[in-house]
């Protein structure tokens, strides 16, 4: 059995029992039963993640950063350069993206990985995995970048099987490393273009409705950014029933990675804090694969970009932060850690009424 | 001049150059403009505050707590006894209340003030400013507990003015101990009911629609709670031209103390993150006794409550977060700590373009 197969038949979905005696246990806490909302509702599910109540304090955690060029800016989706994606990788390197900033506010490491890069990294981050004083660059590239999904498909079913496998293996060398709490995030000029792809085909939305102006680019760019979407899937004609199909036509090299990270993370019951539209977008193709995985995930935000809402009503998940942002990079995952933490020690810290000789309510 | 006045007149409006400055150094940072949606405002906002861009970093940071009772519960507007005010204090020095457990989280100290509660302190607490290992008592009580509102008004003039004074002093003794973020909060069974109130005569809404469940009480009472509301605006008739006399008729004293701490820490220039709505009805007043000082304050969450979004609307503020909460005790705030310092830090450390030489959109 392959590797992907061999980690979607260890999925199980998390432990309803768990869940059950963690809302118990909210009731006997010092505080008026609901009262810390959404909250509550995280620390139900990563009891149930953890099949245990309280749950494990889900620390440490890292960020895993999967970047990757998209064939598909050729049409002319971002107004950015190609060069930009690996020029990113040595600002990750370097600690001065904010995402750097971010992992610094919250304790995060940082591990960076080349899965589909089209250009020559900078000189500055040259050797295989090297490690900076602000992350960790895992060289794991699969092929220099998609092609043009509006031609043809994207990348191989044989290449998204190996990006997939790439985030499987990063999630167990991650997890075996102590990590109880993943956060992927993605690099990659012109990836919300095959992210909306993702969304439209698995959701059923028109393009229209699902692509969004991603970096920022302007009406002109944008009408153009939908009609290539419209015209990858009319290409490619991508069955949702057959996701690793899905992926192969109109995904990306990182979005295939993240999707294994997710899986990966899911057999081994550790929580995923899923950032904006590019790790929702390979979301849907890691539930579609295997439902019960979803059960593992926790969404950081609600980004600002069209496919973000859909992707998440699609997988019936709720955003903890909505703060319109759209930078990707795992920005938006990494500023809710201290919420999911937070929901984490309120079930293993706070006294109860009975400890504490606080009175109930009449 | 009264301590009061004092403050009132050295509360200046935050620099409106340096707001500028900040959102030009954004756009040359390495992400695309606007990318950072809302948590780019507060950045600018702090350098604004500070009067220089990169704002200094808002930290350490403090926890005031400000407790007070409520005659107003003989009207059966709680279903929690007034004796649970004295115990949450015990509570809350013996490190088991929600507010204690995301403190540790976020690395907040706590400050609890008893600024009116009407009952003794459980023995555990008693001694002047008592210091815990999870906390500091501060002994201030002004009197026990207002007068029921329906009948009259909460307190005299004198005690909002004292009480107020107590918030002041609370600043400056934070402030001037090395705080850069005061955080404050509440804890008193009835409270919820007295910000209805502030809410429906400062926004000029109908008492039914600010007046919300609280704690969580049933329909039958929250007509009662509502009715009470409306009684006590219609009993005292207060003028919201006279906002300290509005706080006297039908506030709490821990709502004056929190207007005293709104306004201390507006009038040194420190940042204040509030809490839900009991925070955000004092800032109504304070608001009102001086706008400028509305500067200096991040909204942390929009609560259930239904008096928060009336006063955050009124007050032009966004909130950073809306997850539900209804629990008081600046929870909701202190959550929002690590996004409040994540915005500054990214303009005090993010690499521009320039710097780490990524190539711009074209």
């Amino acid at each position: 059995m392959d590797l992907l197969s061999q980690t979607l038949s260890s999925i199980r979905a998390a432990d309803a029992d768990a869940y059950q005696a963690a809302l118990a246990h909210q009731a006997r806490l010092t505080k008026p039963v609901g009262s810390l909302g959404a909250l509550e509702d995280v620390g139900n599910r990563l009891a149930a993640m953890a099949g245990r109540c309280p749950p494990p304090q889900p620390e440490p955690y890292a960020v895993a950063l999967f970047a990757g060029d998209h064939g598909v800016v050729d049409q002319g989706v971002s107004s950015w350069p190609q060069a930009v994606t690996a020029q990113m990788i040595a600002n990750f390197l370097a600690g001065g993206a904010a995402i750097n900033v971010f992992g610094r506010q919250v304790g995060a490491t940082l591990h960076v990985v080349d899965v589909g890069v089209a250009t020559d990294l900078p000189d500055l981050v040259c050797g295989p995995d090297r490690r900076s004083s602000d992350g960790v660059l895992h060289q794991r590239r699969v092929q220099p970048g998609t092609a043009d999904f509006t031609c043809g498909p994207a990348m191989s079913r044989e290449a998204a099987d190996q990006a997939v496998g790439v985030g499987i293996s990063i999630a167990h060398e991650l997890i075996d490393g102590g990590c109880r709490l993943l956060v992927p995030g993605d690099m990659g000029i012109g990836n919300t273009t095959a992210s909306a792809a993702l969304v439209a085909v698995f959701t059923g939305a028109d393009p229209r409705t699902v692509t969004g102006r991603g970096t920022g680019i302007d009406d002109a760019m944008l009408a153009v950014k939908m009609d290539v979407v419209r015209r990858g899937i009319e290409h490619n004609q991508p069955d949702p029933a057959d996701p690793l199909g899905v992926l192969a036509a109109v995904g990306g090299l990182e979005h295939a990675a993240i999707v294994g990270l997710l899986l990966g993370a899911s057999a081994r019951r550790t929580p995923v804090l899923l950032d904006g539209v590019v790790v929702q977008s390979a979301a849907l193709v890691a539930g579609a694969l295997r439902p019960e995985a979803i059960d593992y995930w926790i969404v950081g935000h609600r980004s600002a970009e069209p496919g973000s809402p859909a992707a998440l009503d699609h997988l019936g998940l709720r955003p903890l932060l909505d703060l319109g942002l759209r930078l990707g990079e795992a920005t938006g995952a990494v500023l809710a850690i201290p919420l999911v933490q937070a929901a984490a020690r309120l079930l293993r810290e706070g006294a109860t009424f009975e400890s504490a000789k606080v009175s109930r309510s009449q």
